[in-house]
């Protein structure tokens, strides 16, 4: 099976140049410059790695980056002294707060406490609700999912029309991306843990969104020849070749080479 | 195809009792009598139909019925004033807004404007967002999604790991309907005016929920045997034989007499 692969990286770079444009034009009209804050709790390994990658993505683009490192053993209440201050600060245009938090931390006050207008992540009930309706526009859409069609439309997929497949249903990526696709006229399933024939459905999509924790549990023969496909998981293997002990995996073709990016 | 039906009209009864029950046990504990308003605008035929027949369902339960019934030409801001007014009022615990509302309202204004804590129909962003999420439970849930449900339930039909689709993707039925039947382990396709196939879709499902307001789009062979069907739709056809000259149609079995409420 001869398949095209969507350059992910190629799309963020033209995407980083184009809003760079957009932040330069604005402080030259307006002489504001967007204000980002990313709220980290802790020092998980992954967790510091997309913090930091937001940071450096920031600054590529002329966004102002706020940052808060706050200790593992932070109170709640003074992670939403935290909130609050970015919430009333001026410079400040959106706020971050990376997930996940602590245990002894309440993750949906916490998340809650983000004024909805500078919830980028849109995670707030509010915004998926506006995600959901018809007639309604969200403040924000959850980055990945909105990433995930940005590669479909920047590689010429068409959506509406089509019969789409997520798999997943997470807050953060899986139930907002199928919203997503539903409001682009997509004819959406939503595959999960429960779902006794998942691959069956799967081969009916012209369009498969994968957001599961595990591991090649989609592989080529789930697929309709011809479907777009994009993997959001990032599941770690044991990989004894590689220094680190392990590889990030995408879809695993069936017979071929899993691709690693 | 033998085919048991779903008596939704004996359900109903069920369900009022049950209520009537539980009212008189909160009046009889706490002195307190639950209320609702509902609030009319002009005087379309079927909006009056509803609000008479939720008055009188409130009257059988046990619950207090308060109702304002606005002029066609009613000024938003006076209509948005006797949503405050029940806001405030300590003896209303919920509110409905009869839908549609007249074109020179804005819709989403008003509705926005009842306190979330007595949204009774559940359409705000807010409480549509916590049914979209996993870890959330909105405060209310529309009146008819969770009719189905009920009627799903109360027949005996599982939904967990079964394949459910949903036909129509209104805010106020097929979208709730679906994050409903999501929360509850079914897999879910929601099929709408833009899904090319959806008699190949419906065929596969073990529940289909119907609510397009199309008369006699779905027919018997669109239905797995063995499916469960509600039909949400009410569609008035033209019937010469009926003194008001229409009759509503559900679901139209193939070759057989369409079932008329």
């Amino acid at each position: 099976m001869v398949a095209s692969i969507i350059d992910g990286k190629a799309v963020a770079q033209t995407i980083r140049q184009e809003i760079a444009a957009e932040t330069a034009k604005l402080k030259a009209e307006t002489g504001k410059v967007p204000g980002l804050a990313v709220v980290l709790v802790g020092s998980r390994p992954d967790s510091e790695t997309y913090v930091r990658s937001k940071r450096k993505g920031c600054e590529e683009v002329g966004i102002r980056s706020f940052g808060s490192d706050l200790p593992e053993d932070v109170s709640e209440e003074e992670l939403l002294k935290v909130v609050s201050d970015y919430n009333e600060d001026p410079d400040v245009h959106g706020i971050l707060v990376q997930l996940p938090l602590p245990k002894h931390i309440n993750e949906q006050r916490v998340l809650d406490a983000i004024s909805l207008e500078k919830d980028v992540d849109g995670f707030h009930p509010s915004n998926i609700g506006r995600l959901a309706m018809r007639g309604r526009e969200p403040l924000f859409v959850s980055c990945t999912p909105k990433g995930c069609l940005e590669l479909l439309d920047r590689s010429g997929v068409q959506i509406s029309g089509k019969r789409a497949v997520v798999v997943g249903r997470s807050n953060i990526v899986g139930m907002p991306a199928a919203l997503l696709l539903q409001r682009r006229d997509a004819t959406v399933s939503v595959v999960h843990s429960r779902t006794p024939n998942a691959q069956e459905i799967c081969a009916q999509a012209d369009i498969v969104i994968a957001a599961v924790g595990k591991a090649e549990m989609l592989t080529g023969d789930w697929i309709k020849p011809g479907a777009a496909v994009i993997d959001v998981g990032t599941n770690a293997v044991e990989d004894a070749s590689k220094k680190r002990g392990y590889r990030y995996l995408a879809l695993a073709p069936k017979g071929g080479r899993p691709e690693s990016p």
